[in-house]
C-alpha cells in the first residue's frame, strides 16, 4: 500500500464556458466536480497502475462531504465502471476537521483552450486537529510501502509540518517522497526526504539557480536523498545516489497540464515500490505525465498514449562526475 | 406578505482576488457565501424596509442546503445582529427538488474593482418538481399582498412558466411584478401582469427599440399594466396608466451594480403595497437602486446613503399626451 497525504484536499469543480470575458457575465455551460488535491490525484493514477493507496489529509463541510462522495463512487483507480480490472483501490483515510476543505475552480475557455484557475485558501485546521492527524499517520506510515506528502499547507498548520511528517516516516523505515514548493519545501528537504520533485520554479526558488543539473544537485546538497526536477515539456531530470538522468518525451505533447506532475509522482513511487532501476522510473514518470497533458480530461491520463509513449522516452545519463561531497547531505538551518 | 419567486436560486459566491489573471492560476483571497437569486435579493431589501416577504422557488442538493442554512442564520432584513429592530423577517418556503441548486461567482478583482461573474447554469426541474411548485404557489400567492417573478428559469421550466405564475396571481386578485428577460419576458407580459421592470437591454430586445420612452410605451401595449425601465446610471423611466415620469439620482454614483436592479424592484413593490403615488415610488426605487450601488458588499444598500438620497432624487412627469389607445393591452400572440 503507498500513503499519500494531501493536507489541503479540495473540491476540483471545473467550468467549461464558451469563452471567458473578464470583467463581465459569463455563463457557465457544463460543470464537473471531482475530489482534488495533489496527493488524492496520485492515488488516483497510482490505483490506475494497480498499486492500492491510503489517502489522508483532512476534510471537513460540505465540499467535505461532495469530496468524500465522489471519492467513494471513483471505481478503481479513479475511472469508471469500464475500467481495466488489474486497477487496484483508492482507500479514504481523511481526517475530518470542523472547517470546510476548500473548492478550486478551473475556468476553461472553450475558444482558445486556456485555463484559469482559482484557488481557495482552504480551512483553518485546528491545534488538536492536527494532533489527530498525526495519530492516524504513523499508523497508517507503519504500514506503507511508500509515502507522498503532497501540496500546500492549509492555513493553521506550522510551517514545519512536512518536515516533521519527512521525519516520522523515516523513523518508521518507509521511504517518503515530498512534492511541496516555498518555505514547507524548504523545512521539509532538510529532513532528509528519500525524493523531492520541484519543478523548475520550485528549484530556482530553493536553490537560487535556474540551471537545472546545478540546482537539482544543489538540492540534493539541501538534504534530499534524490531530485527529480520536473521540466515542463522537456521531462525530467533527476539527480540520485545512482547517478543523474534526464528523461524527455518522444515530441513535445500539447494539452492540458493540468495533473501532469500529480501522474509523475505516481510513476516515480510507483516505481520505487517496484524497485526499478532509475531510468526505468523515469521513463514510466515521463510518459504517464505526457499521458496526463494528451488526456480530455484535467488530470486523468490516457491509457493508450501511455502505452505508446512509454518505449519511447528517451533517458540519457548525464554527468558521470561522481560529486560525492553531495552524497552527505549538508546540515541547513 | 410579499411573495417572491426565485425558479432559479443560487448560492452566491464571492472571491476577492489581489488581481484576476486569465489564463493563470489565482489566489483567493477571501471567499463569502449568501442566499442569491433575484427573488430572493428582492425579499431581503423588501425586510429590511419593514415589510414581512416570503421566498419560493426551487432549493436542492448540498448547495441548496448551503442556501437555506445561511437564509435562516441572517437576521431579519438579511442584516447582521445590529440591524434596525424595525426590519421583517424573510421567510423560506422553497420547494424542495432532486437536482443541484447553482452556484454564482464574483471574483471582484481588488486592483481594478472590477468583477467578474460565473453563472452555472441550473439543475434541471422535474415536470412532477413544476406542480409541486405550482400547488405551493397558488396557496402562497392567495395570501400575499404582492407577488414578485425574478430571473431566469432553470432547464426544465417551460418558456411560458412565468405567464401562467401571472394569470394564477391575477386570478386570485393579487398584484404581479415580473422581472425577467428573452422569451420568458415576451411571453409573461402577454400575461398582463401589473408591472414589469425591464433594464435597457431587455426592453430594447422586447420591443427592438432602443429610443426608452417609445419602447416603455410598446411594452405597455404588449400587456403590460405599467412599465418601469432601469436605464443604469440615468435611473427610471416609467409609463402607467396615471402618466409616465422619469426619475433620477441626484448625482451619478460609482460602485457595485450587483443587484441594484433587485433593489429597485423592491423599493417599486413595497410602494405599490404601501399604494404610494407613482413619484414616490420611483424615487424610493431610484434612492434604494443608488445606495445598492454605494454599498461595500454586493447586494447590499447603505442605509444612510438611501436616507440622503430619497429626498433628492428627481422625478419629473413626461409628455402628458395621453396615448388612449396605450391604456388598452393589446392582445399578443
Amino acid at each position: 500500500m503507498i500513503l499519500t497525504v494531501t493536507l489541503n484536499t479540495a473540491l476540483d469543480i471545473t467550468y467549461r464556458t464558451a469563452a471567458l470575458t473578464p470583467h463581465a457575465t459569463n455563463r457557465v455551460a457544463e460543470v464537473s466536480e471531482r475530489p482534488g488535491g495533489k496527493g488524492i490525484n496520485v492515488a488516483r493514477v497510482l490505483a490506475a497502475l494497480g498499486h492500492e493507496s491510503v489517502v489522508t489529509g483532512f476534510v471537513g463541510g460540505r465540499t467535505g462531504d461532495a469530496l468524500r462522495e465522489l471519492l467513494a463512487a471513483e471505481g478503481p483507480g479513479g475511472q469508471p465502471a469500464h475500467a481495466a480490472v488489474s486497477d487496484a483501490l483508492v482507500t479514504d483515510a481523511l481526517v475530518p476537521i470542523a472547517g470546510t476543505t476548500r473548492r478550486t475552480i478551473a475556468v476553461v475557455d472553450e475558444t482558445t483552450g486556456d485555463t484559469t484557475q482559482l484557488n481557495e485558501p482552504g480551512p483553518t485546521v485546528t491545534p488538536a486537529e492536527w494532533a489527530a492527524f498525526l495519530t492516524s499517520y504513523e499508523e497508517l506510515a507503519a504500514r506503507a510501502d511508500a509515502v507522498a506528502l503532497c501540496g500546500s499547507l492549509p492555513p493553521g498548520i506550522h510551517v514545519g509540518a512536512y518536515a516533521e511528517l519527512v521525519r516520522l516516516a523515516r523513523a518508521a523505515g518507509r521511504p517518503v517522497l515530498l512534492d511541496t514548493s516555498g518555505e514547507p519545501l524548504r523545512r521539509g528537504i532538510a529532513a532528509r526526504p528519500d525524493l523531492v520533485k520541484p519543478n523548475a520554479d520550485e528549484l530556482a526558488q530553493l536553490t537560487g539557480s535556474r540551471e537545472p543539473l546545478r540546482a537539482t544537485r544543489d538540492a540534493r546538497r539541501r538534504g534530499g536523498r534524490s531530485v527529480v526536477a520536473s521540466l515542463g515539456a522537456a521531462g525530467l531530470l533527476a539527480a540520485t545516489p545512482d547517478g543523474s538522468w534526464r528523461a524527455a518525451p518522444p515530441t513535445a505533447v500539447r494539452g492540458n497540464p493540468t495533473g501532469a506532475g500529480d501522474s509523475a509522482v505516481a510513476g516515480l513511487l510507483s516505481g520505487l515500490v517496484e524497485r526499478l532501476p532509475w531510468p526505468e522510473r523515469l521513463a514510466r514518470a515521463v510518459a504517464l505525465s505526457a499521458a496526463t497533458v494528451l488526456a480530455p480530461a484535467a488530470g486523468e491520463f490516457d491509457r493508450e498514449a501511455y502505452a505508446d509513449l512509454l518505449p519511447r522516452v528517451a533517458v540519457t545519463e548525464q554527468s558521470s562526475q561522481p560529486e560525492q561531497e553531495s552524497h552527505a547531505p549538508r546540515q541547513h538551518r
